[in-house]
């Protein structure tokens, strides 16, 4: 476990990076490699008890504060947003309902974060999948709409930034990667 | 609050003026200038205590008279129909099942009127938006068939109005338009 | 509504003391005077649109804050806790899974916070009621175990904050008031 | 078919009679004469066809005005409550959210309502049932709070009305049979 | 009523017709008359008693007919499904879940009749409503397969028939119909 | 398989006993011996085939048949119930609403059927069972109420038959044993 | 295997070879001959009591296996995957989420079995059949995505299996044919 | 997380212990020193990573193996259970419904393992505290039924094993802790 700990970082650079490359943002796409890169999760087994394994996850703290600035990044835009964080899991584990959000926006953030860290990708992205495989879009407790993004250690998900209530799923998706982009600072 | 209290009014007026022409008919649409419309939510700060917020909604007598109002439009056109009421914070505050409505209408009425207070705008304006977003579909208490319409406090939604059971969603919105025309008697 | 705004402030002091004689925290207790208190909801009618009236709210940055110090109280006293904030509609509108809370705990909070503010005193004081009214824990939505209690203006109950995870609802009732006292600094 | 409709009536005299003498409220007592009147349903075959029966129902008009007076009794009160109106076949036909009604209100007349018209009683009667048949209130749809009155027609229930939101089901109930009494006038 | 009572009789000639002619099936189709007729529902005001109304409804004797004879024109057939009749009201009154039938024919079942009932037509028919109005199908309850038809009197819809589990939803109409059938003779 | 069939039948004659001497109906009682009979499924390897296993089942034609004499015998009573025949895997295989039987009878009747299958045991004799464990009500899909009664075969439990709808849970399970009779016709 | 019933073995053999030709895995396909083998379930009459009918399942032991292997397959292929084994009447018997599979691989993999088992045909050859019935996934239960393949016995379906995690339904089929094939040995 | 890794093992030993001596099994027991143990969960802060923390959880194969052993001790003791394994996170992990196990026991299983993993204690003795929270029962997921024991690394709760089917919670709890004995061998 040790090594992994000292080479694991929140993907909070690749992330800034992907704000000015969209394209290329979240470790899974539609090239050759994205399987491998896809089922990496943030597993490890425990070589001293063949029983045990550890996963990472978000601490309260860093996920409060991703939540946060998307949050300040909605309002400095504006828009009147929710704000959900979901575990690799599929637990949620921070909700902010922004004020004056929509009602919808409510689960809509939940769900998009769910998708989000269930593909490692963000949600912009995974609805070009559905081109190949529209019933993807049917498996419970996803949504197929911009604003989801997954938060990555070495590559592999360890959750689920999702935001709803912007007009936009693409401005949606900017609120999240802020939220992503706070846990470098 | 005392400045908004004077200008709020029930947009009945322009509701009206929507009947003549329905393309034009509430806050938000597909214009350029739609996004900025649709995130003005009808809260407010207050300056005494930064912890508290207002927010506007329809009183119970307002929503049940609007209510009332779709009803009997219904019935003028010979129509079975269920009315609902739901406010901004989605919440259903009215539901009439009118006489020999179908089964399906109760549920139908109430999703109309959460989608349209969600987007601000007619449920058959939102079918629309389905083109470049399909997904906006799945997302938990819509639904995207005409018969669904905002009620606004100076452009903001604070209540919809869903009406179904009649054989379009044409003429569903219709009663819900005869709702909101009667708030303004 | 001008005056109400100069006078509403979130019952911090109230609660403050509350702390300190715990027997005569919240607006609701079993006196005589009870009732008159729990009906006097944060609603008020707009005298100049007979269609609209006001509701009071916590914003989201003063929900986050309070359940912040919720869980700031339960790492400090080595629990690991859920908090959750809901408004007097019935949403959640801030969630916080703390590190190692038991799964049990999410569900918890929120139902507590609802219950806290449906009835508006903490839940361990409603858990008395049940002696009178056993079947008010059929509600659904609601939770009858001690770690909910109102936020309250002016009396009525503007939100409640659940707390679960600890090994007793003493101690979890305790968090929840560490959270409202944040409201007041 | 037609002398049905000759004798049917609202029993609105029996109720307000009630209103006098709460004791003798309702259709079924604990008296050994209750099994068979409860059994009495507003159901009738029809002679000339043997495949068909007719059922007697409130009109939304009826089930509206009743509703209407029910809130207003409450808000002479000064009480904030929600009031549903049910049918004898479990659909609910009317729901007037009051303002500043609490979140756990809406369920809780609706079940109200859906106890009383199962039965045939009014749920305060209801609840002295479970002493020898604790596990009534497991049957998914109900209540057992007082707040709850069945609608007769010649003795048979066709709908309930329920009220919740104030401090006592007593309370509740007051308000339940004034929505009754406004049926016969 | 008792006028009504007279001519009162389940469609069943119509149907046998329909057997025969299947594009004529039914009360509504695609042509202009058809919203008139949807509209036209089973019930009628009580003229002696103004807060009254009579619903026509299946006796569970006929419905229970009907189920069995579409059961075993089923097995005749070879095909193994479950029948489920809908009242108007929306609630099941008849399920019959054949030997051998999969899984899924249960509620698909429930949700054709519920669908036929709702729009007074066969589901075969529905589906191409979809065509204008694609959504109509994500309100909930509804089914657009073939294998539901509606049961009618006077040409108001009084129940649905809805089959499933057989290889088409064509097979699965015939034998609704084999159902419908039933009942006049 | 063969020699099974040939010893498996339903156990009617103990049912008609049972008739007489209600205490002993029921292949379960408290008795010591209860827990292997408990034990003793409807289940039996299959020799031939180290994968597979047979089951044992009501045909639908038994299942109707039970609930059709069910609900005759009430109607010979007077009563109007509910009656729902439930399979040992916990699927409904028959319901049949009575003319005029309450909207709470069709969920009642489905839980006590799936009950007293799942204990193979009259849900009144369950009901004595929750003295020592009271939460045996919490299991999801069970109503510990009168009016559920297993059909066995060679003492194991097949399916339930389950009854709601008469004033007291000793008639309804007198219906359901008149179900369980016709089975020996 | 061979004895039993003497015809009837699981098609483990089948699904060998359907490995190198996928196109006939599987007693459905498009072919003119599908219904009939379709409509061909693993029920069989007692003769000796015409009440009774004997249904063949998986043991729980054959079961878990087929999973375990499923899960092995995937683990070789480096894919972090769910399992799940659902029955003919719909039950799940068997789930395994595989370490590190997303959290949105438990329900895909439950309903991918479910479909399959339903309609005897591997979910990949199931999606064809939305082209000319589009709305059969709108059918509880079921999920329209490869990765789902029946278990039968002489022909008919008595259980799936159903693998979700990996990039592909593909690769899920995969995996699930690898469980079947373990039935064989 | 190196150390933990080191000293990290499953308290197999200790529940061997407790196989013989059942009042101590389990870390939390109504002592003073409870509290302390219960909040002490199999989370661990990185601290390389400010934002990431480590949890412990069973390997699937490590869960298997586990209720496998619980199924096949529930096989020699002649009774029919369903089984469920639960992480800590509240996500079942492995299910095994076994041979003629009742329909109830699915449920039943999962929601013990869920409760057990949520307090860290068996359910037998977690029943014991309803007497002085009895509302702690109407957590959702929760079940108070003897058949629920924790599986514990360090301590703290890890997953939790349930069985449902044996004639009594005592022996259910004898059967899942056959299955944390097997994680020693």
């Amino acid at each position: 476990m040790k090594k992994m700990s000292i080479r694991a970082r929140v993907v909070a650079g690749t992330v800034a990076a992907a704000a000015i490359s969209a394209g290329t943002f979240g470790a899974v796409s539609a090239s050759a490699s994205a399987p491998a890169a896809e089922s990496r999760a943030a597993v490890k087994a425990d070589t001293h008890n063949r029983n045990l394994q550890q996963t990472t996850h978000l601490t309260i703290d860093a996920a409060t504060k991703a939540a946060q600035a998307s949050l300040d990044a909605a309002e400095r835009a504006g828009q009147r947003v929710t704000v959900a964080v979901v575990d690799r899991n599929g637990n949620t584990i921070v909700t902010l309902r922004g004020d004056g959000a929509g009602p919808q926006s409510y689960e809509s953030a939940e769900k998009k974060a769910f998708t989000a860290v269930s593909w490692n990708a963000p949600t912009s992205e995974l609805v070009k999948r559905l081109e190949s495989a529209p019933n993807l879009k049917d498996i419970p407790g996803t949504l197929f709409l911009g604003g989801g993004v997954p938060v990555q250690a070495k590559g592999a998900p360890i959750a689920g930034i999702g935001i709803a209530g912007a007009p936009s799923g693409a401005q949606d998706e900017e609120f999240a990667k802020a939220g992503i982009a706070a846990l470098s600072r």
